[in-house]
């Protein structure tokens, strides 16, 4: 019997679950097919009927948590100023990326491994230009006088976002949202709706 | 005979250097007492004469190229305005970082392996607090009027510089001047020697 999309679309994301926690615990060169397939609880094949490779598994895995963290940040980031996805993102890296949490090693093992992935670099790219789109968008609707473009300022603002939250994993006292406050004086003053 | 110490230096760095190259070929865990003294074509007892551990060994190798940035960002932020250290580190980036160089493979291993040993986040943290305590003490020498603090403006600032780094990963065009300028604008005025 075929699986109904929905029991498919379950076993998938169990599959897509089961590498990241092994790709945590072993190292992105841990996963195999019959590795995830056994912590998964189903056979090898079914790894196989879902994903083309490990290598797609493996990039589809690794870059879950981060779309989700982008999509978090557009739904702020497409409707109220830059200052409020600014704040979002302050608010949610210091939750997501506690220095020693599942999360943040999972996405120093997709960094590195995009170092030898071209693939990998392409798809984190795009979503490194979705974001700087949004701000530039955000900065053009709700600032009229910015200190510089708003594509500069919005490369400026995620670089700083990516940096500050690469610095909590070796300083978890650092105030994310403090740091961030400045670039606010370069966006100028913000449009009343 | 015992070495000389010049000589025992040169096995050294011969010895980081070949854990560095190892690093980068087979990751973090692929260093071994017995792979770096082959590659580095010595007994694996001289590589224990030299280093306490595999661990220490790993952590010493990774971070030297940090250490040498570090040394270089320091003679130049020591002396002159801010804006020129930052200048330095943006022309360094785009030199040593480019994607898919050993270098930038190189520091995602350490990074990551910080993630996992508390010992080199702390050795991470030491250098950034250096990092940031020398453009602090240049805001406060060469900027009367600075848009924030001289603590939290260098925080951010070492945050974009990181950040643009980690962006260059997958964005081999992004111009890290160009995106590092607006912050000179927070820095205010610069005061004439």
């Amino acid at each position: 019997m075929a699986p109904t999309a929905e029991a498919g679309e379950a076993t998938r994301v169990r599959l897509l679950e089961a590498t990241a926690t092994i790709i945590v615990e072993r190292g992105w060169g841990g996963v195999s097919t019959r590795v995830v397939a056994d912590r998964a609880g189903v056979k090898p094949g079914v790894v196989h009927y879902h994903f083309g490779s490990v290598d797609e598994l493996r990039r589809l895995a690794g870059m879950r948590p981060l779309r989700r963290l982008l999509g978090r940040f557009l739904a702020v980031a497409e409707v109220g100023p830059p200052r409020e996805a600014i704040q979002a993102v302050a608010a949610a890296s210091v939750e997501e990326y506690a220095p020693g949490s599942d999360e943040s090693t999972l996405v120093y093992e997709v960094m590195l491994a995009a170092s030898r992935d071209p693939q990998l670099a392409a798809d984190l790219h795009q979503l490194l230009l979705r974001i700087r789109t949004a701000l530039a968008d955000g900065i053009r609707q709700w600032h009229p006088a910015p200190a510089a473009s708003p594509e500069v300022l919005a490369g400026l603002i995620s670089a700083a976002m990516d940096g500050l939250q690469m610095q909590l994993l070796v300083d978890p006292d650092l105030d994310v949202a403090d740091h961030l406050h400045p670039l606010l004086h370069l966006l100028g003053p913000e449009t009343t709706p």
